[in-house]
């Protein structure tokens, strides 16, 4: 069976989700038996086509990038008109991030569910503001909501959680969750101060024009909502976590802590006791002995807490145009394994 | 679907299964809707218990705690008539690891393969002298090889790749894949010769009475092994891995190293290129600035090198009781769902 994707959102990640898709079609069809067809593209900048066959997809760039819009297999539809209407099994919600109001994501989550389509996402609002309402109406829907790529891109660590570490109990996780704060701390150890750490982060792209999401925490602060919520199982408001970013770090205190053989790291954290439920992201002194301590530039971590195994950290990237495609296509390939384990079984 | 399981080898991984599975019982049914049955046990040194309904193994722990033997439900079958005989779906491999000749288990595996039953095992030799051949037989009878337990106990690593990971093309692995020389060498730098350091870990049962295994590299050589057939899918012999240990290093090489601001540690490493495959274990001088350095104690940490991802590590348990018995639950709940998924989608 051919897998029929919507794309909603053609940025970055909808640009490298193609890209990868393309370049490994031919091995994902030998290693996974996995076939796939981009139907439709939706994004506000350059409109809609769509092709229940199937698009050309290098048709639609090269338009493109001559015209800057979609030429070919236009349609005059938005968004939610889009997933409505295209023939898709699976939407790809790839437009931008609201951690205010979780729109349009959340919108564009709900119409997809409400028509039978499985939701595949980066984007953290909808995880983050309404998980809980997400996930119930995927379920309602006999659809799947997968979310690998919110935290730590591509990095397994729900999906990790969700399939190798299933039977263990996880009752606490803390980390690095957030590549820019982590490579500003990097180089203010090296002698930076926080504003030229902040513009070398901008200049790689590593941070935004705005950068409050990254440098005020709120950005660790929704991968925490969602890892207590997926992980931990924990029914946690964004808003029940304590939240303080690194802008009040200075040169002074990176030093402080390299003398004493610690280090400033922004970290998120979740733990559950008898007493309840604890999180938060805030800047911690790590004593250079701790795993943690030696994650440095864009880097993230994660270590997870367990019963049966004890401790288990997962180390990679945290971000980037490739690792946030490869989270959608990990998902993507775990939808197809769940609907075709059966009938292959049975050749 | 009630899954039933036979136990062949009732050491320390078997009784730690059995606890788990206990103790979670509830747990696993209300997470994963997992029912299981032991309905077979066998061990050279107590006998073999069978019950096609279900042994009872409360009574059957009570009865060996109290007499070194099986008593009830005791049948007079030996290792290959109780796979052959058991009505179970998995057989769990669970006897010792012989990595000259893979016996008694590789014969255990065929078996069970042959009378349609799925092989789940942490015992290294069969896959390690004969994986190809393991996956093979099983997949003629459509039945599951799992082995998640060879490496890094239940830390997940295979699962990792296969799952998680899919999608990625895996190039190169390295790490630190043996607990009991990772101890060893942590031990030395606080102090004690090799010899002291290997007493240690002895009396700590982190070593065995006769330490070769360990110390001369084997149990790491054939992670190794284990590792390029599964997650690189290459056919490597054994033999064809370059394998040094660590019975050469002295504490004044310990020293030597920490005064250079690096650490001795015993590295398991394959990397495919255009040049071809090259595999080796040995005693490598890591800066400690490599993530790998910080790996202290009986810690195990495997850095995978993908296409999509860069370098994603996992750090973990690499040995224990639990730890290995988790291993196995991992693969069982695998299987489970492998099983499963299309009858729960169709609810």
């Amino acid at each position: 069976m051919t897998q029929k994707i919507t794309i909603i959102g053609f940025g970055t990640v909808g640009q490298g989700l193609c890209e990868i898709l393309a370049g490994k079609k031919k091995e994902l069809l030998e290693k996974y038996n996995y076939r796939y067809s981009i139907v439709a593209v939706c994004d506000p900048r350059f409109g809609t086509v769509y092709n229940a066959a199937g698009l050309d997809m290098e048709r639609v760039i090269a338009e493109l990038r001559a015209d800057q819009k979609f030429t070919t297999d236009r349609y005059p539809w938005d968004a939610l008109e889009t997933i409505r209407n295209s023939n898709a099994d699976v939407v790809c919600e790839l437009a931008f991030t609201d951690l205010k109001t979780g729109e349009p994501a959340m919108s564009h989550c709900r119409t997809a569910f409400e028509t039978g389509k499985h939701i595949v996402t980066s984007n953290k609002g909808p995880a983050a503001l309404a998980y809980a309402e997400m996930k119930a109406l995927a379920g309602q829907h006999n659809v799947d909501f997968r979310i690998e790529g919110t935290v730590m891109s591509g990095t397994p660590v729900l999906n990790l959680a969700e399939g190798p570490l299933a039977g263990c109990s996880i009752s606490a996780v803390k980390g690095i969750l957030n590549g820019t704060t982590n490579y500003m701390l990097s180089e203010m150890e090296q002698g930076l101060d926080y504003t030229a750490a902040l513009e070398k982060a901008q200049s790689l792209g590593y941070a935004e024009a705005d950068p409050t999401g990254d440098v005020e925490g709120y950005d660790a602060r929704a991968k925490v909502t969602i890892l207590a919520n997926v992980v931990l199982g924990e029914k946690l408001s964004i808003d029940a976590v304590d939240c303080t970013g690194i802008t009040a770090l200075t040169a002074a205190d990176i030093m402080a802590a390299k003398a004493e053989n610690t280090r400033w790291k922004l970290i998120g954290s979740i733990t559950r006791s008898k007493e309840g439920l604890t999180a938060y992201v805030r800047p911690e002194r790590v004593p250079l002995t701790h795993p943690l301590a030696g994650i440095m530039g864009a880097t993230n971590a994660l270590t997870l807490t367990t019963d049966l195994l004890g401790d288990v950290t997962i180390v990679g990237a945290g971000a980037g145009k490739t690792e946030t495609g490869f989270s959608i296509l990990s998902d993507l390939l775990a939808i197809h394994r769940t609907e075709t384990i059966l009938p292959d079984n049975r050749l």
